[in-house]
Parts: C-alpha cells; structure tokens; sequence
C-alpha cells in the first residue's frame, strides 16, 4: 500500500537512553515504507544520527508531512509548540508509561506506524495559546503554550490580578496567582489547582485562581474566542510563565494578554484511540485506585 | 418609537405578594407603547387579571413574540422551559434580590422596559437540556432542563453509574450520584458540588460526581455535541431529576439519556448588561465579602 | 513463651469463601499457644465449625481478652462498634487487598499473631461516636458509629440543618446533608465529601457539609469533647444513619444528638504498624498513582 | 469595683489614622479605673504620646498583666507571636472590620474595656508554632508562628517535600508547597488553599499541600504533640516562611521542624464572646451572602 505520507521527521528526548538505535529502527521502517526521513537536529546532534538528513524544526516543519516524536508529554508539548504554526500532523511515541498524548507504547510501535502510515488513524486537533505580556504597552515577551499561562506570585504573600475579557471586567482576584489553561493543559497544573478536566472539544480555556483570599472565587471556563487580559495591580517578585518554559519578571501595571492562537496542534493516534481511555488510564479511574473504604 | 415588538405576555410568580398590580402596571405601560398585551393563564387566575387575554404557555408561545417573566429565576427558569420550543424571548423582572437571569430591578423597570420594547437590548442565548429515562429500551420519561439532569442516590450509600459520550465509555462512577448541568446549570447545584463556572458561550456540559468514591474521579467539561448515557450498574433507591422538577425513580440498567436540545432560550438584558457583572453580584466577588484574613 | 493473653474469640465475614478453614486454622494456632478459643455465635452458624464453643458478642465481649476479626474494614468496623462497650482488644486479618484497620495480611498470618499473642504488638485506641434522634424531647432512635453520622436528604432538593455545639449555635446549613465524621472515618464517605484525613490521635470530630448552598460553608474540625446537635429546620424525605447502618427518618425539628462515646475501641497491629504508612498504602500516595503530569 | 488587672500596656498598628488619640483615650480610661499605663516602645515613637511610659515588648511582658491592642488582626498576631513567652492576656481592639481574634469594636470600646477590667470576660488560650530549619544539622533560622509556617517553590514549577512526624515517615509531597497551619492559622491561608476550619480547642496542627500532583494527597490534621520534619528533596528557589515574616531561603537537604511551643497566647474577649458568632460573621454564613441559586 502506498503512503499516504511523503516526508518524515523524528524528533527524540534527546537525553534518553537508547534513544539512537530505537529511532534508527522507525527510520529504518518508515524508509522501507518508501517515505523520505529526516532527524531533527538537535536530535540527530544529540544521538549521533548521520544516515539521514538533519533538519531544523522550521525546516522540517515546512518540508514534511509527518513528525513522530519519541518521548514524554513534556517532549511532545515543547515540539508541538514549536510546529504549531506548520499544521505538520505528530504521532507520540512513548518508551515508558503511555502519557497524556504520546500513546504509542513501544511494543506495538512497528504496527502503529505502518498503520497510520497506510492512513489508518484518528486526527485530533488541539488549541494553543498565544499571549504577550506587555509593559507601558510594549510588547516584553511573546510567547505560545499548550498546556497553559501562568501569573504567580514567586516571593510571599498574594498578588491581585485584574481580569478582563475582551475589555469586559471580569474580577480583581487576589490570590497566589492564575492559571490560564487550555483543555490540554486541564490535565497538567490546572488539575492540581482544582480545576475541571476539559474535553479538547471544548472551544474554552480554564481560568483556575490558585489559593484564592475569596471563597467564591471559582473557576470559570471562558469561551477561548476571547482576548483575555490579565493585569497586575498589587504584589512584589511576580511573573508570567508560558508552559513553565518562556518566562517574563513582571511589575505593576503589567498586563498579560493571552488568546487561542489561529494555529492548531494535530496529533494522529492508532486507530480506536479515546480521550476518555487515556483519563482511565492515567487517572487510575476503574481499577479500584484511590478510593475511600466503602459502607460496610 | 415605533415597537420592535408586538405582542407581550406577562408571566408572574403566581404567589408574590403585590404581584396582581405590578402586572397590571407592566401591562399598561407596554399597552401605551403601542403593543398587544396578555397575561399567561395562570398567572392571569392568581392574579384575577382580566381586563387583557389570557393565554395558555403554548398560545403565547405561538402568538407573542415577547414574554415579560416577573419573579425570581426559578420562575424564570421554570418558564423558559416550557417555551424553549418557540424561540420567543424573554425579559425577567425581579421583585427581590436580582438572580442570575433576572436581572431587571422594579427599580428601573420602566426605562429598562421601554429600552428593550424600542429595541435598545443584549440579546443573550442558552442552551437547553433534553433527555429521556429508558426502562428496557422504552422510554419511561422525557423532559427537558435548563440547569441540570441528576442522578442521585435517594437512599443511604453510593450508587455506581457507567457513562458513555456517543457510545463511547468514560467511566464507572461510585458516588452518591452524578449532576450532568449546562452552562446556566454550572452556578447552581453544580457549584455547590465544586463543578465550575461555565459562560454561557461554551458549548459544553459539566459533568460533576457528588462525594466520588475514587478521588481522581474530577468534574469533567464534555461538548454538548455528544449524546451522553448514564446507566445505573448498582444501588438502590436511585431516581433521575429534571432540574428538580421531572424525576423518575430508577431500577437498575435504567439509562438516562441527556443532550443539548437544538432549542436555545432567548434572554433579553438591559443594554450593558455584562456576564460577569452578574457573577460579581451574586458570588460577592468585589465586595470584601467572604474572604480570608490577609497577610500581616 | 506464655501468651499475654487467655480467651480469644473469632469473627469472621460470614458469607466470604473459604471461611471456615481458615478460622479452623486460625483457631488451632491460638489453641496450641495456650489459648482458649471461641467462635462467634452467628460465624460459628456460618461456617458450620462446633468443635470451638460459640458464644454471642456480649458473651465473648464479656469473657474473651482477644477477638481476631477476619474480613474486610466492614467487618471489622461492625463488629467493633458492638464490642466496643467490652474494651476487648481487636486484631483484623485481610485475606484481600489490606484495608485502613484490618492490616494482618493472610501471608503473614501465623507470624504476625505469635508476635501478638507473645505481646508484641503496636496498640491503638480508636473513638467511637454515639448518638439520639429525639423527637419532641423523646428518643426514637440510639446507636452508635465507628466512621459517621449522616444527616441527609433522600429526596431531591436540599434540607436547611441547624448545628449547635454545647447549646453553642454555629450555623444553620444548607446542603444535602452533613457529615459528622469520627477521626476513623475520615477517611471514608467524609473524604469523599471533601473532607480532611484526621489522624486517629486528634480528639476531634469532623463536620463535612455535603454540596453546601453556602460556598463558604467549609469542613470544620470540632473538639470532641462537646455534644453536636444538629436539628432540621427546613426539608423533606431527610434521615439519619450511623455507619450506614442505624437509620432513622426524620422529620421537622428532629434533632440529632452527637458525642463521643465514653468507650473506645483497641486495635492491636504488628509490631512496626505505621498510620501514616497505611495512608501512603491506601491513597496510593508513593507509586506515582494518580498524578497530573509534570512541566516539561 | 477593683480592677482585677494592676498594669496595662497599649500597642497600635502604628500608621494607622486617628491612631493617637485613641490610644491616649484607652490609656485615659485604664487610669481612671486605677490602672499603671504603659505605651509599647515603637507605637509611642510613632504616635507621639509622652505622658505615659514607654516599654520595649520584652519589658511590658516582664511587667504588665494586660494588653491592650488596637488594630487589625495582623497586629494582634505579630505582637501576640512576640508576646507569647510571657504569658500576658491581650485584648484586640478593632477600628474597622471586626477580624477574627481583635474582636472589641470602637463603639463599645468603654463598656468592654470596664468590663474586662472588672474580671467579667472570655479567656481562650492559642497554640503557637515554633521551629527551625536546619542546614547540614545547623540551625539557620528559628522562628515562632501564631498562623503558619509555609515551604514553598518562590520560582516556577513544584518542589517535592518528604514529610515526617516524630521519625515517622508521612509521604513525600510534589506540590507547589506545603502549609503546616496551627488552629489559628487555618482561617488565614490554609482555607485558601482548601484547609478546614479547626477549632481552636482542638489540639492539632493542619497539614496542606498547595497544589498537589498526586490528586489524593489530601489535608492531613496531624496531632500537635509531634515533631514535624519537612526535607526539601527536590526543587530550586524555595523558601520557609513563619507568618510570612521570618523567612528562609532554601537549598536541597535543609530541613523545616515545627512542633507546638510550650507558650499559648492568652486572649480575653467580652462576656459572650463565641468562636462560632465569629465564624459566622467573617464568613457571611447566615447573610444569605455568597450562595448559589437554590431549587425552583
């Protein structure tokens, strides 16, 4: 059967052990396959790879037509978001526990591939989130997440946000930070907080108040069509951070401003993938986990 | 000016002290404007309003094409129900304390009345639930809700409810029950069982397990596309309500059946109505109110 | 060595598989260490054993100086709270998955109960809770609780129940129920509800409100040193239950009468028994269980 | 009457408006009714009153007993944390909102300041924590806490924790941080991030992880008989704080001991005083505040 792709690239968490022989062998597959494969370069730097072509990610984003990323959730989120505006498709390969969006366990690799290689698989598209934080209306830092923004507090002692969507007041929360979070990220950071899990269907982001000073401050679920502007009016040692990764020091009167960017992340699963399955399975939902000793 | 409408009815909480003149004095004021004017039958008995027609909900709902709902929002709620079908919008007046969605004070009911009759209006939608209880595949109860479906456990100990979205398993829940609420819902029952607060303008359904047996079992946002089944696997003296209004004791292998009705309510607001304004009001956000002692 | 103690009784989960040789041999073992063994009246109906003599609970309550309880923390918790007027301490033997106070695993069985019976052992004393549902003035209904008192609606909507403490008021809640939970039964249907885990040293009762109307309505951990009485002020179809177990309707101004009982119940554990690392054990604490992922 | 006090120390929260002739007022009052008058050192630098003498806080322990202090609860709670090996009853006098433990209004000053006097008030006596964090077996801070003692990431992403209460191993927390709040403290910071309310009476200390990754890591109300150890295990740019005022940066292997101190504080309330009247009025509960919208 011919592919329904052309051009493939690996990317590899690059300090894994056994990370070189293991993406030799999908490159080898996928060769035989009949597509063209490339190594990430800092992959292929990291593992020595020199059979096949080395690209940057703006390379590969703009030449290929499929990414398998072998990793973590972390490996797969830090290169989704670099892709994201190249609408390239990812498949997430995981050697350890399956995580919340690299589902292909290494022992069924051979088959997942070939079969989302012949065309056989679930597209799943996903938001992410872009934001500036913005001082005396200059642009400090611009950034994009998948999993969510945060403003926090990092000294002591609670900070005060006023929050607005698209110019309507929403609240003046004072608390130790906000969590502004995609459904992807509902899983991560928001979850701990307290916040909901998000179906990624849903067109919303998590506003999550962490150790909010008032008791009704809930979560709120915002429609992600708005422009959502987070502004600091009280604290000292505050900053924003994007997917813990892109990181700005803030002072008062800085605003962040956070928005569903224009580009979605696809990842391609095996076939007969389920959102919920994954909840299950990394939840530990029904297998008599966590639970409270029941009536007696 | 000339009216955008055309026809009003008034529906009143039948048992409100001072009701009977306060319609009458909507009514005569809307009579002036130029439009038609009745009054919803029962409120028409209890009231002993006779000097315009009455009109059952259906008649109204096919005949006017503005409904002036005074009460609190459990009147409103009750109402809207009953008219979702005819996508006639709705002005909810408010003796007391204002609610949720009704949001017009006596106040300033003549300017805001005259305002919206002259087409100065925030036209707002929401989503309305339906669904069914089915008894070996037959149907043994529809209805529909504006806030939420419940399935409780109407005895002591937990009852245990297997979900599906669309034929696909989410979960086996053991809990005292499950609240399944649409955005208007989240502020509601939902909120008092830690579900969050969901605008309006998510096309989504909280699903929140009250006192879940297994402490990862999280409220989840699901899209309000799917069709969603809750089958009771164990317990006993279990029973499904509407909200609170339609209930139907359940056996076990009992399904309910919840989705989006492809009806939405139309509320119209004063112009600079604002969602979080009513949030603010009602959870007391901005007030110093219900807060923790700060740092000292 | 001579055994610190002269009379045990067996317990047993009547209806669990392969109960009667198990307690055969449990009884042999105690027989051969000096011991005189009895079997619980309704065990020894169970099983079917006659060659130990049976006695009723007051009987070995009153007689014996050990009781070995094998089953699950039901069991257990049932058989406790009968004998806890005896102060005859309890061992529990778990031929499944160890529960929070029955934590002789059956693989160690012979061991563990030659070290306890040759008096190396950890022991423990646990409060029990005790109460009267009185309607005007008069008891209808006294019981006692190892894990809880519940106050609840059974019906839909929610109750409003006003809480004093020593004719101290506290509050009037409004919720589906409330929870008066002992240290022990924190960790059950309490924990689910929202409630802390209290260490079994804390003389304090918890009080969880199930889906407060209130959002700040929290949990409130009161001393036990004081008589709760929690009386109905407004509902319908409410009851009270005592583990689950005990139950009264109840109507208008009923009132439910809470306090620690003056008798605890002694748990004896292998040498080495931890709390803490029940905890870890049962909440899954230390196997990267139920997790949110990590940053990246 | 003779007053049951013989020497009274005034304290004031020293920006506070107004704040001199207040005091000189209450200074005037306890004269009159027979009393020696000191002022704290610092409230009479600040406030410019010279006809009475000044006493460092270690002096007016030594030589007062009673203490008259007006502001808001953070002023009674840094001069309470000082004040606490001395054993002297203090007094809260309120110019706002009543806080939780300076619970005298200006407006019935007078009356309640002659009633006190006269020996006709509450006494409550409060723990106090205590610790030191530990760096290679030295100690590089000691500290006391009326509210709480906090270990928290001050950069971004989780610090894990490892737990132990008298060499007994808890668990190992991965969280943002962990608050170990006494009674006192379980109003303030610990309800933010999801603590119970504990009644003052109750011999405990709460133990609240701030986010936790492992969703069952729950709050833990563990006796204050024990000594708490708290072992940085993993993380960077971490912190111990004592009420947010005494503050320790962190690097790995440092380790946080907190036990109950041997002192209490003393505070005298009016006759009639309740912990619960006070509950209800910082947390709105019986103002029909801060509620969702009931069944309809």
């Amino acid at each position: 059967m011919v592919s329904r792709f052309r051009h493939a690239a690996l990317v590899g968490k690059y300090q894994a052990h056994g990370m070189g022989p293991l993406l030799e062998d999908i490159a080898h597959l996928l060769s035989r396959k009949g597509l063209d494969v490339s190594i990430e370069a800092r992959t292929a730097l990291a593992t020595g790879i020199t059979e096949y072509p080395s690209l940057t990610v703006p390379e590969l984003g703009r030449e290929c037509d499929l990414v398998v990323v072998v990793g973590g959730d972390g490996t797969m989120l830090g290169i989704a978001r670099e892709l994201a505006p190249f609408h390239v498709p990812m498949i997430g390969v995981n050697q350890g526990r399956l995580g919340f969006i690299t589902d292909v366990p290494i022992s069924s690799l051979h088959e997942a591939l070939c079969a989302i290689v012949a065309g056989d698989y679930e597209e799943e598209h996903r938001a992410v989130l872009e934001g500036q934080v913005l001082r005396n209306g200059n642009v400090i830092l611009s950034a994009t997440a998948m999993n969510d923004v945060v403003v926090r507090c990092s000294g002591i002692g609670m900070i005060e946000l006023s929050v607005s969507v698209d110019e309507q007041f929403v609240t003046n929360f004072r608390a130790d930070g906000l969590i502004l979070a995609s459904p992807t990220g509902s899983t991560a950071y928001s979850l701990s907080a307290g916040g909901p899990i998000v179906h990624p269907g849903i067109a919303g982001l998590v506003l999550v108040p962490i150790a909010p000073h008032t008791l009704s401050n809930r979560t709120i679920v915002l429609p992600d069509s708005g422009r959502i502007s987070i502004e600091i009016v009280a604290g000292r040692e505050m900053s924003a951070n994007f997917d813990m990764q892109s990181i700005a020091n803030l002072i008062l009167q800085d605003q962040v401003i956070v928005r569903r960017s224009p580009n979605r992340v696809r990842f391609l699963h095996p076939r007969g993938w389920s959102y919920y399955a994954t909840l299950r399975r990394k939840l530990h939902w029904n297998e008599g986990g966590v639970q409270v000793p029941g009536g007696f």
